[in-house]
């Protein structure tokens, strides 16, 4: 049973509100930092897990400071473009970067993410995401997004293990 | 002396800050609102004010939801550019626009722009630049903005004169 409740913890990301503009995700990857840095940064593997079995391009991915990136998914509902900037970028450990829908051109939240080197082969991520507005903020959190997140990291859990 | 105390009044923008991630800029100029519209618009007119005096390069100007900007500034202190995104296109009295300068990435701010025909021929500009922090809107405040946006202001009150 144990084993079932650690693989549960596992499997969905932690969210909560800590300020009134602010969403926090909390996940634990079962894999050593370096390689969740890779899977998330690569744009050979993003495609892997980032659309959650839906078609994937990466149109740009420019890893650095000032560097933009655009993602567009082909769902089944439709092609949705994401796209942004690149703040900072400190591998293996924060990335700080611009978030951007198309359906909501010009509504931009700020993603503060963290990989935590847990020492057991572990890591902690932790992201941030700061809106310019509460109203902002409840309707991404109404979105669905919460659902979708769970099931990108399960893939990208699954990209990880292939890694190992 | 009422002649150049109203002169001096159009001359210089009012700056405000009603909230704390918050810049309020109003400023009247002596041309009807399509004009103003036009010359805040139009990619030949740009550049005859934006950069006041320095060669500006529109790299990209779609001026509709969801379309793209990219202004690049060539001045005797080196190259800017500044780009973003529109989220409201409503002429000739709104748009609301994302901005971003190269030189601090991924920190957005928020312009909301409307044009007031005043009735008499003159057109009030009222731009609201909502931040994420109120430590960027400071720092926007400290880097001379207000002095720049001036002299752009005064050189489009040049261009709106020509256009007449």
């Amino acid at each position: 049973m144990t084993t079932i409740t650690e693989q549960e913890t596992m499997a969905k990301a932690k969210v909560t509100t800590p300020a009134d503009r602010e969403i926090r995700i909390e996940r634990i990857f079962n894999a050593p930092r370096e390689r969740v840095w890779e899977a998330m940064t690569d744009p050979e593997l993003i495609p892997e897990w980032w659309g959650r079995g839906n078609k994937l391009v990466i149109e740009k991915l420019e890893v650095k400071r000032g560097g933009h990136w655009r993602y567009v998914e082909h769902g089944p509902e439709g092609v949705n473009g994401f796209e942004g900037r690149f703040r900072e970028v400190t591998p293996p450990e924060r990335v700080v970067q611009t978030f951007e829908w198309d359906g909501m051109p010009g509504h931009v939240l700020i993603n503060t993410t963290t990989l935590e080197d847990l020492g057991d082969g572990r890591t902690k991520l932790v992201t941030t995401s700061l809106f310019h507005t509460g109203m902002e903020r409840d309707g991404f959190l109404q979105s669905g997004m919460e659902g979708g997140m769970n099931q990108s990291y399960e893939a990208l859990d699954r990209v990880l293990a292939k890694m190992g």
